[in-house]
């Protein structure tokens, strides 16, 4: 016990002096004030090594994915940043440099997305290491952006491109890349970009959104039944990096490889432009991918509106 | 995945029905709203089996200790229970009857405390068995019981009766007791109630308070460090259940056994009939147990002023 107390005073503590609330993370529970007008957003994640992350992964990037990870599921209702915690489920041998890394990781993305740490445990297990953050944001009372919202006619968009942490993944574990596409499609795997300014500003455009985690089917396919809606995209329009196009499975990768954390929104016709204008303001791909329809289902087609189907090598013309 | 979105669907999603913030759980997050007047009280504790429970308890009494001790880290701080999120590291080998056991246990103890689950998530780890809990609660704005708080002069009080849960799991572990007082013991350690009523009809009575989870002599120990002052506690005075009092080593298990999860906290002398009417009022054995002095240190004197030590095979005559 005595290396726990050492440990979150170390390394902790100082990741909680911006928030009065935190306490100092000396008592059983932090204090969080929200303003009139304003509802709480909070969300739970875990992740554990050898299934979510790599044991390899640098301290720094685990951190920041962890937070990241939290950060989207704040962007894809429209919340911006307040708070977190976080347990660390720590194997025996895993040694101080890496929670310090782990640490300092936290800290550099504290600052840059506006948020701190209020409270926190390190408990030990004798199984892989483990480590979960419940984030709070806050969002203006009754405006949330949800999954269930979606309406038929609505333009389907995606944020940035499609498939780049997927193809990450596959460089770590062998796939053939260039140093320069290696970097990128890894850096797009262990640290992605949370869409919290886009999320905000979608609220009273966007009818819906969820962000990529699961791969894009699999998360428009949450849409899709939370809203009991259909849809249909069109793959020619799904946005796909340079670096990814060039390799093998990019379109397995972009339509059912997961990680990415972009933003998937759908939107009346109406507020296409308005989206458009935010894309050249936030300097950010926004690409309309599709149409939400009655239903029920979802069609993939190609540019001359052919249905696509999967099959075990990946997707192909029907 | 189709395995996690089936159990959230049957085991979870019922117990979030009462919470509209909840979203039937098919969000990202869950949206809270705080009452004016009131600060959100958040507080996050994870638990492993082999380390914090036995693989062997009861799936509902793992729920309910998990739930519990939260809901104690509530209690310490004055709070009301309002909602919390849970994660489910879950190895492949546990079998879904224990998965649907512990949701059964959740269900039984929301009702019980009056709150809602609001997140969760399963996912899936190589190692053991490892739950997450973040609960939160509501408390008057500026009037959260602090550890830091305590004062030269302060009574210092501790609510049920110390060491039984560590005597439960000594129980578990093979010493020798009757039926009786087993099954006393072992629920004592398995299911501790958390002093939900009386941390709350604290505030403004109370100087400062804590949860008893390390055992009695560190917890103190937190409040003297945070509030930077001393203590004495008369080993005499410490609640005792009879059960324990006929047991080998019930004074090492109420001084430094953890668990109990019963309240310590400190109050002026003048508050001593109030607590003494709300131990009646609540129908909870209130005991005084000590005085907060100038410091430094912490002492435990015997009857006759003398001071205890402590020794490898326990607390003795100085």
């Amino acid at each position: 016990m005595q290396g726990e107390f050492a440990l979150i005073d170390e390394l902790l503590k100082p990741l909680a002096q911006g928030f009065p609330g935190a306490l100092g993370l000396t008592d059983d529970a932090a204090l969080v004030d929200v303003p009139a007008g304003k509802s709480l957003v909070i969300a739970k994640d875990a992740i554990v090594a050898g299934v979510h992350f790599l044991v390899d992964d640098p301290a720094e990037a685990v951190a920041q994915k962890l937070l990241r990870v939290n950060l989207s599921d704040l962007a894809a209702m429209g919340a911006a940043p307040l708070a977190y915690l976080t347990v660390i489920a720590k194997p025996k041998d895993l040694d101080d440099a890496w929670l310090a890394g782990f640490a300092s990781g936290l800290g550099l993305d504290q600052k840059r997305f506006g948020l701190s740490l209020i409270g926190g445990d390190i408990v030990s297990t004798p199984g892989p290491l483990s480590l979960s953050c419940t984030i709070l944001g806050l969002v203006e009372k009754g405006r949330a952006l949800r999954r269930s919202t979606a309406r038929p006619g609505d333009v389907i968009w995606v944020s940035g491109t499609l498939g780049d942490a997927a193809l990450g993944l596959r460089v770590i574990k062998g796939l053939a890349a260039t140093e320069d596409e290696a970097f990128y499609l890894v850096e797009r795997y262990r640290r992605p970009e949370p869409r919290l300014a886009l999320g905000q500003r979608l609220l009273g455009l966007a009818h819906s959104a969820i962000d990529v985690s699961d791969g894009l089917l699999a998360d428009l396919g949450h849409i899709l039944e939370e809203s009991t809606v259909g849809g249909r995209i069109e793959a020619d329009r799904l946005p796909i990096s340079a670096v990814a196009h060039g390799l093998p499975g990019w379109l397995e990768a972009a339509l059912g490889g997961g990680d990415d954390y972009e933003l998937l929104f759908t939107a009346p016709e109406s507020a296409t432009p308005a989206i458009e204008a935010l894309a050249g303001e936030l300097g950010l791909r926004l690409a309309a991918i599709g149409r939400i329809d009655t239903g029920p289902g979802l069609e993939v087609v190609d540019a001359t509106g052919a249905p696509l189907t999967v099959e075990a090598h990946g997707w192909r013309h029907f």
